[in-house]
């Protein structure tokens, strides 16, 4: 669903690299399994070609995150964030062209200089001399990208689907002569003539390249390689995006930290945890680190000086808030019933809010109790009343509602 | 896929009160259509259900909105609310239970009376009490709400599938003797026991309710009613379900302003929005009042003292930036290579940043014309060097910028 991008969410795809999805017999306390069923009615061929339970994170937030508005990541910067992202756990971490400025090429050999375990990628035009650029930087792939779409082979580099494919065979020959990941990659692909673009993906992939980022639902057998996915996130669906990719057969999804990239960003990791979490919950809570998240997070929003959207899934100030008085009761008794991930998994914990009009006399129960008050429900009913009333009129926080609850259990004792 | 209120991403639905999707024949200026043209290859049986073009809004602010941590509305505030919405084009506004609080009670009544284009619903517990109660204060329908999930049925109100359909048969009884329209919707509808609920939702459709909120794959032909959908966005997919549940048969989608609600939220109206102008473009922008969207955004942050997130699609402060040389240069010659959506649409425009190492000389050549300099395409790719050189040691505002290139221009003359 997003244009200007790969990412499209119909269909099955190449690619089979794929083991079956793992039996969703895992638990994780209170949290049921919401892998599905053996008999689910849901399950279908897709299944077969799923990657959901086995993909690999290309994390960019130092390639397409540097292309954010407000981003400039000085050395130390770039340094400490691709430290955090690989004690994340992320497989590997793409970097900006080596050819975009003199800094970013020093950077590029600085980082892949630092010993970490994900795998360092740098991203370059496909040409020659950008390729040697890379190799020359040490990295240990080199993702190639050109736009094959007829308004980007129009209005960005003028080159003819013949060129393209004459350049890129060239250039896949002098990498693989020193023996770097190579990655093929097209832009704008949705809007590609289906039948050149095949062909130019059946050629690369002959040719060798280890990944390619595209994908369709008619190309099944295309080729044989790995598939990348790279979601940007104009019109909200990113994540979903990513998700129906692995489904359909894509191996590797491109995230940067908090999304930022250009224009609105691109797949935000800690949102795709968030899917993840819930879809995969073995394989992501034994690879990644999750409880390392916020800190992540508030490390590039520092960086580039933003707040964590309110509404960020997970880390957002409100995710694990609960407040109508009917969510609060079943939280209270059981938090998987309005909780789609355990908070703790990330180190975090749920708050319910009992401070305004649509609480409920449950929730405040549990807060007499956690005050260590003792009052019967008929009482608990009454004050949960008073503190709806104050609520009608002004906003309350937490010493407040307490007050309230405080001041009719003296009244009671009197 | 979000776990814990409706909205799978799977198959087709029931509700055939669906028209075919238009053809994509539409243009927006330079924006070419995005429909599918007639021989995609992505076509199948189930565009002749959707209602990608076809839709209408329950927007949700004043309910599922005050759910939000930070919500605390009071009457004026939900009237400013309330008309800002009804001047976007909504077709329904749904309210708090007027039995969560007096002022809840007195604020439906006003708003059921101010006379707005929009239909006025508020949302309550499935009992006669309650149901009542929203007759009281005028509303236009009334949207039943019960779980009926083991997991609710166990740990909110402890009812049997047998006791939720006797009582939701009385209560919609009751509701059609007064006229209004009727929803019924189960919670954790997706890990309720599918038999149960599809024999429940049968058994409301043949009493003759006017809309069910529930989606699943496997009920095509239970129900003949329309179909709401409510997603939360736990994981990020809202905006992904919604438009999946659309092409699957659902006729109302509920939204929020900025997609505040229990959490961190559910489907955002303006993400929405920016979903389906992509899909449906005739339908949108002749419906709904784009241009007011930024200003009911800020009304509504303002309430609840958030900050538009830095991501939020269209109205995020960079949702229209391109700054990366290699699409900076498309953007110029053609912004429909990078943008999928017309800035202009939603009264705003985009902005292409010259200011880091990542620009490209296009870029630059584009803001020496705005600057009303002449130079070579040579002079200018040796002064895109020197603002590469200065990026890299620090960030440059476009003043910065616009220094470096006068500066050359000015050593030119000399």
């Amino acid at each position: 669903m997003c244009g200007t991008c790969n990412g499209d969410t119909a269909g099955s795809a190449a690619a089979p690299t794929t083991t079956r999805p793992e039996s969703a017999s895992t638990s994780n306390g209170a949290y049921p399994a919401r892998g599905k069923p053996k008999s689910s009615p849901y399950q279908s061929v897709q299944d077969y070609i799923s990657n959901v339970n086995n993909f690999k994170i290309i994390e960019s937030t130092l390639r397409e995150g540097e292309q954010f508005a407000n981003a400039f990541f000085d050395t130390e910067t770039k340094i400490k964030i691709a430290r955090a992202i690989d004690n994340f756990g992320c497989d590997y971490i793409e970097l900006t062209s080596p050819v975009s400025s003199p800094q970013s090429y020093e950077d590029c050999k600085t980082i892949c200089g630092l010993g970490l375990k994900a795998k360092i990628l740098t991203h370059v035009r496909c040409n020659m001399e950008d390729a040697k650029k890379a190799v020359e930087c040490g990295v240990s792939g080199v993702d190639l990208v050109i736009g094959t779409s007829s308004f980007l082979r129009e209005y960005s580099h003028g080159k003819s689907m013949e060129l393209i494919q004459k350049t890129a065979l060239e250039v896949i020959e002098y990498l693989q002569s020193t023996g770097v990941e190579i990655r093929f990659s097209s832009e704008d692909s949705f809007r590609s003539d289906l039948v050149d673009i095949l062909a130019l993906y059946k050629a690369v992939d002959k040719a060798g390249v280890h990944r390619v980022s595209y994908m369709a639902n008619s190309n099944p057998g295309v080729v044989g390689c790995d598939i990348e996915l790279h979601c940007h996130d104009d019109t909200g669906c990113a994540v979903a995006n990513a998700h129906s990719g692995l489904e359909a057969g894509a191996t590797h999804i491109d995230t940067s930290v908090l999304g930022i990239g250009e224009r609105n960003g691109i797949t935000p990791l800690g949102a795709f945890m968030a899917r993840m979490v819930v879809t995969a919950p073995d394989y992501v809570t034994k690879k990644y680190n999750l409880k390392a998240l916020k800190a992540l997070e508030e490390l590039v929003a520092d960086a580039v000086q933003i707040n964590i959207p309110f509404n960020n899934p997970i880390t957002g100030f409100c995710a694990f808030t609960h407040k109508a008085g009917i969510h609060a009761k079943a939280i209270l008794a059981n938090p998987s019933t309005y909780e789609i991930i355990d908070p703790s998994l990330f180190g975090l914990t749920r708050y319910v809010s009992i401070n305004s009009r649509i609480t409920g006399w449950n929730a405040v129960k549990s807060r007499v109790e956690q005050l260590g008050l003792k009052m019967t429900d008929e009482q608990i009913k009454e004050v949960t009343a008073k503190i709806k009333q104050m609520a009608d009129i002004r906003p309350l926080a937490i010493d407040d509602t307490d007050s309230i609850i405080r001041s009719y259990h003296l009244d009671l004792q009197q």
